[in-house]
């Protein structure tokens, strides 16, 4: 490590110590805001979260801090907050910073220790609703940078800093995708940064490099006209749910491995090296099964461990099935149809538009006769995203991590998308994603809480982040 | 044939002959109680039905014709018919009629071109509800006894005679199992005459020799406690609907056969002179599939036809079947639990109660690991019923209406079982199947309606039957 960003790593290091307490201060105002953007009670306080946080860009030296109004004029959404610091260097790339200024319900509010929207410090962490999800990790990149400008005596950042700071994310992102493409144009960028989210643990610091995608499909099943008696029939005539469980047996081999044709064409595999940092990963497969309210055994794909099947492997799963009589009692019929609901996880570079169309290939080839088949793909779907660990933006964000926390930075994927994918999308530039949120900060429960201290490290990180972002060409970001 | 009982047939026809006009006139005050056993507000005509019966049967001759009450005192059922006409010959064989003296429903009332209740001939058809399902079936037992009392000059039938005409069949038989167990003694019988079903064709008449019987069956899969995400768990847990498909999937092999281990080891095979004669009957596949609410194709057990395999070959069908999302929409789920209704159609001689530990075992060796399976077998189910062509009691109906049609009887089966599977079972008793009613009798329709020369037919093959069930001796029938 060179003497010059040691020596401004110390001084950012100084520099947010030395304002940790105004930093916690305002966090505090913040969450004092119940921006609870699924209660449209509480659509007045989306709206003073935003320009609370707009205000605070602007004192922090944000040439522009707005609100972009969301939804239609009758039916108007709740404001996102964009803001925009321009590098002096024109050349410089472009980073755009994600995060949510809402935040979840509180409900049972019984099981609260302390008033949600009342902040309280207890042995080094941060008690309140929105405290990890998202204020606390939206706000520290507002220290990170203000350190890195002290550290450096500059006026403006390394990169040209975009932020866009949703208000709907805990209730659908019902409109952020619409004013993605909306705004396409002042969001370009050559790096998308996302707060949103945890690390594997306080002592085990990672970054997400990865998100399954989606695509949903139906098969609907038919065969007689009515339902049959099956004293009269069965035995002679096909049967919608016979058909359908074959089908949906078919669907993977005896390895777990997904048996539409072309399925695993354009699978990007893991990489030995890839495989061996998630090895490193603490895993621990007997609690995990808890979380996954006791399922009784891990299975999945042969050749793959548990971690690599959620994140890196793509999948087929029937999410729900009826048909027939499902009532109490018996009833003795062939039943006229039979239905499934099935979900595909794709993983890069599949695209959900041409996995879609296997499902009805896979059911034309292997319907049997004297029953039909429709096969619905419920499009467009969520791309995957994934950020090799050698690319340059997640090289610079392991590098600033690593500055932060001065030890070995693992990765993790996700195994679903949320708003994130679509930022991807429309705005064609990778993801880097630096958090410092803990599975176990209760976000969505009652006492939803942060690491005050890992707060710190995230303003750290942000501020060593710009440094490493301005190194990285835009073009090849 | 000799001359006797041609000499003999020839009478009985002229008997016949001479008395059709009493017959069809007392038929018709008979149908015009509307006798709707399924609707309460009917039960008071149900109740004119059974005594009008039993008048009919003691003017007859019946020394014994008696109204048997069922259900409870706090909650009666409907009446039964019992007569009682013991033969000359203490060493003749006994024979117990069934039948019913209640009628289906008649909606949609619309759609009759006469009113259901006020018969009317029309081009050799009578019609009205009960014409043939059964009403019509029961009485010419009546007509045939005294046609062969007149033709022999004798002053009791050649065997003793009991008639059991129920007043439930069309609405559940509710109370019949019991009325049997309750009165089993005096309905011991050698043979039981069943009139209530139906011949191949008019041109095509047949003798049912057999019915299936039939076990249910519920499968209940379970896996994580919850519903899960299947961003975050898909593909590393085991899915109780995919679980449940495989299952189902399994219970047939590549040729239809059922795959429940020990299923097939008490089946009795058809025989080479079965399959001939059921070759025989003038099966359209076509017209077959188009009552089969115009199922695509026929298919089932390989190596059987469509008829060997509703009639004579036991069935696994599903049912019904449920698990996860079955809502509008999407829901991306690992499910929680995934259900199935099975129904089993049995021949002789498998016994529902041995069949239904077979889906346990099944389950229980197939299950895939980290998911819990329960089977419930529901009931005591219905026993098949099966009499070779070749035994004594078919051998005798057959005969009998070789006389009265003159031409050859083929043989079928039925793919269902009614109450008389609980005559067979409790009585223990073989069944014989002689009735003449046809497919297109709108029974259970509007416009129901009976053949009056079938029902004549009908007649002859009684008044035969005794002469020839009185040659079977009791103890081989």
């Amino acid at each position: 490590m060179e003497t010059g960003p040691a020596h401004a790593d110390a001084d950012v290091r100084s520099y947010i110590d030395a304002h940790k307490g105004d930093f916690f201060a305002a966090l505090k105002q913040w969450l004092a805001i119940p921006s609870i953007s699924a209660d449209p009670g509480r659509a007045g306080d989306v709206r003073r979260a935003a320009p609370w946080l707009a205000d605070c860009l602007r004192q922090a030296g944000f040439p522009a801090a707005e609100l972009w109004e969301t939804g239609m004029a009758d039916q108007p959404g709740l404001p996102a907050v964009f803001a925009h610091w321009p590098a002096a260097d024109p050349a410089a790339p472009t980073v755009l910073v994600y995060g949510h200024h809402d935040v979840q319900p509180v409900e049972p509010l019984g099981e609260w220790n302390s008033p949600p929207f009342d902040p309280v410090e207890r042995d080094g962490l941060l008690l309140a609703r929105g405290a990890s999800d998202d204020k606390g990790q939206v706000l520290f990149h507002v220290l990170g940078t203000s350190a890195w400008l002290a550290a450096h005596g500059a006026s403006a950042p390394p990169v040209t800093l975009k932020l866009l700071i949703e208000g709907e994310e805990e209730s659908g992102s019902t409109h952020f995708a619409d004013l993605l493409r909306r705004e396409r144009d002042r969001l370009a960028c050559d790096v998308i940064v996302i707060s949103d989210t945890t690390m594997w643990a306080a002592d085990v610091p990672s970054m997400c490099i990865g998100m399954r995608g989606v695509i949903d499909a139906e098969i609907d099943v038919y065969g007689p006209e009515r339902d049959l008696h099956s004293g009269s029939f069965g035995g002679a005539v096909p049967n919608p749910l016979h058909a359908l469980a074959e089908l949906l047996a078919g669907l993977h081999d005896r390895d777990g491995r997904v048996m539409l044709p072309g399925f695993y064409d354009k699978v990007v595999q893991l990489t030995p090296a890839e495989r061996e940092l998630l090895a490193r990963l603490p895993f621990d497969e007997k609690a995990w099964l808890a979380t996954a309210g006791n399922s009784g055994a891990a299975s999945g794909e042969a050749g793959f461990s548990t971690i690599e099947r959620v994140w890196a492997r793509p999948t087929a799963e029937i999410n729900g099935m009826w048909g027939g009589h499902t009532g109490p009692g018996g009833k003795t019929i062939v039943p006229r149809e039979a239905h499934a609901k099935l979900s595909f996880r794709l993983v890069a570079h599949q695209e959900p538009t041409e996995i879609a169309g296997l499902p009805r290939e896979f059911v034309a080839q292997r319907k049997p006769p004297g029953v039909n088949a429709v096969v619905t793909a419920d499009g467009p779907g969520v791309r995957p995203s994934f950020s090799p660990v050698d690319s340059p933006a997640v090289a610079a964000g392991r590098r600033a991590m690593e500055r932060a926390f001065g030890t070995e930075i693992l990765f993790t994927r996700e195994g679903g998308s949320g708003p994130e994918a679509d930022l991807a999308d429309v705005l064609d530039a990778p993801l880097v994603f630096v958090a410092v949120g803990l599975d176990d900060d209760r976000i969505h429960a009652p006492n939803e809480r942060v690491d005050m201290g890992l707060l710190l490290k995230g303003a750290q990180t942000s501020a060593y982040l710009w440094d490493e972002l301005a190194a990285v060409p835009g073009s090849t970001a």
